[in-house]
């Protein structure tokens, strides 16, 4: 979407997709506010999935035992009867108020949301990849230089250096190589700082057949230089262990060094932050700037726990916050979905009876 | 136990066994508290149990659908780990404050705990049978009248009369009259105002095939009044629909009336209730007396919704609010389900690698 396309328009844009900017979106729902949802990630979940996917979560009130995976599955069903509109790889950055009160948010690819609200489930941040600490590199970024999140594709006749050691790097790698012939590059070559690759055991698996195969290569080092000729990146200069650098000719270098939350521009949208938390109030989990909230990790009130079971509670508060905002002066009366037959139409539940 | 047993001493006395009180023993139990529950019911689940045990719920984040009887089954499951002391049957009634500070609470039955601070999860208040509303009668009670919930026995010999037409009412008429020869009532005679009876299709059924089976006999009418004699309830004086009564003679009279919230006691505290609500703070869920906290739907804030997620989250930061009341000064960090050994630990699930 190019930056000059008319806006999306909604009543509520939820910067986040992880456990709380999910379930924002379906308390929202069930006051039938229309709602998109960004996130700087491929897929939903935020931490959930980027830092504990299958790790074991037990203070989920009413259910004992569950992983980050299977939490965002939950929610994700949960949410499914207001068919949730999210937008992928998406950071949000310029936030302007409008005449008519309207939150215009821009975002780094230039996609443009009209917001009568916003709230902020934001998290640590934005979950973006790690960059290579060598200066100037940075120039070949999306002409031969990517830090990919998520399936990667192209390349076709090319000598790809692939930088990393963990699963995304090793499935990048294997999953390349096995690209129909027309579609594979010319090379493939993994450079990890180590000669240990810490990757599940399917992914370990597929890379070292790939490598007995001789369809991937691997050495250890890491990338301290670049090689320029003509405006274009001809070669990565690798430090092996023992100190020693040599140039490994590439067409197109792949970055896969895991990724790191970044507050990024939310921080300049004047939320009177305070140690990157913002402030928000117990009734509405409102920030200082009218319309906008915020939920979950991000905030901070009088007593907060980092909990994901405290981020529900605000998610519930702030949907009527936003309802108030949008309505002033309307009353929006809580409604029970054991009870009430207008949620469970909205659920998608009702019986005919 | 009688009233001048030695107390139970805890860190907490928890007020109702509902999805509040069974979380924040939860809570507390993470961050090493003892605690006691009490509860006037005979049973764990609060309103969820009384009031819609099969009716679907589909706002518990996480939980896409649940019954009240499921999500009550899952809270004592996922508290299970920590050993949790119940102790159903009871109502609060006394609250007086030691020279220690500590709480002396008396329930209606004569027991005593000694407790550090007070969790408040009364909801709506105790559930308790509905009483006959006849003069006088009152002074039979648990001598001939009783007003039972859960299960019954004893009665062998006896000619009872049990008021009522719903589940309980049916299914301890039926469970009596298929006692063992030498318990079984001499009759049973159930009394319920309507000829229509509003009871599961199992309770239903038990019910007709005692009464085709002549063991349990039937009548349609309301208990107006009684007949004493020798200090000793003989019968009833039963008033049909066309407003004939007439005495039925009765050695034990039973009354399942439904059961209906009280809060009781509670509201003699000092909590500064406003419409049957207490007022907290939103940092650790304190009412006005120090070391006694509220949460779910009994307490209020600005904001409040009576939703059990919010009651959730209350019992979090409430937990957090008894540890720094029970050790001033001392800072109880937050850690997590997911990471923390010591947390697994305590949860049963840490494993030897």
């Amino acid at each position: 979407m190019s930056h000059n396309s008319n806006p999306i328009e909604t009543d509520a844009l939820i910067v986040g997709a992880g456990p709380a900017g999910l379930f924002q979106a379906f308390q929202l729902g069930l006051l039938e506010i229309s709602s998109h949802i960004v996130d700087a990630l491929p897929y939903a979940g935020g931490q959930c999935i980027e830092l504990y996917p299958d790790k074991p979560i037990y203070d989920i009130p009413g259910v004992p035992f569950c992983t980050g995976r299977q939490l965002v599955a939950n929610l994700l069903e949960q949410l499914a009867p207001f068919k949730p509109q999210m937008h992928f790889g998406e950071v949000v950055s310029g936030l302007q108020t409008e005449l008519d009160a309207r939150f215009l948010v821009t975002t780094t690819s230039g996609a443009t949301f009209l917001s009568k609200c916003i709230v902020v489930a934001a998290g640590v941040g934005a979950f973006q990849p790690k960059r290579l600490t060598v200066e100037g590199i940075e120039k070949f970024q999306n002409g031969q230089l990517f830090y990919p999140v998520g399936a990667v594709q192209g390349f076709s006749g090319k000598n790809l250096l692939i930088v990393g050691g963990d699963d995304s790097a090793l499935n990048c790698a294997t999953t390349l190589a096995a690209s129909p012939p027309q579609d594979r590059p010319k090379s493939i070559t993994v450079l990890h700082r180590r000669d240990v690759l810490q990757a599940n055991p399917d992914a370990l698996n597929a890379f070292n057949e790939a490598r007995r195969a001789g369809t991937v290569g691997f050495k250890v080092g890491q990338v301290t230089g670049y090689v320029e000729e003509d405006n274009l990146l001809t070669a990565a200069q690798v430090t092996d262990v023992e100190g020693q650098t040599l140039a490994v000719p590439l067409d197109a270098l792949l970055v896969f060094l895991g990724l790191s939350p970044k507050l990024g521009p939310i921080a300049d949208w004047g939320l009177a932050m305070a140690r990157k938390q913002v402030p928000v109030d117990t009734e509405k989990f409102s920030t200082c700037i009218p319309g906008l909230f915020a939920v979950g990790d991000i905030n901070t009130y009088p007593g907060k726990k980092k909990l994901i079971l405290s981020a529900f509670h605000e998610c519930a508060l702030a949907a009527f916050g936003v309802a108030a905002h949008i309505s002033p002066g309307a009353k929006t009366q809580l409604q029970y979905t054991t009870t009430s037959t207008r949620l469970h139409t909205l659920l998608g539940v009702s019986r005919p009876d």
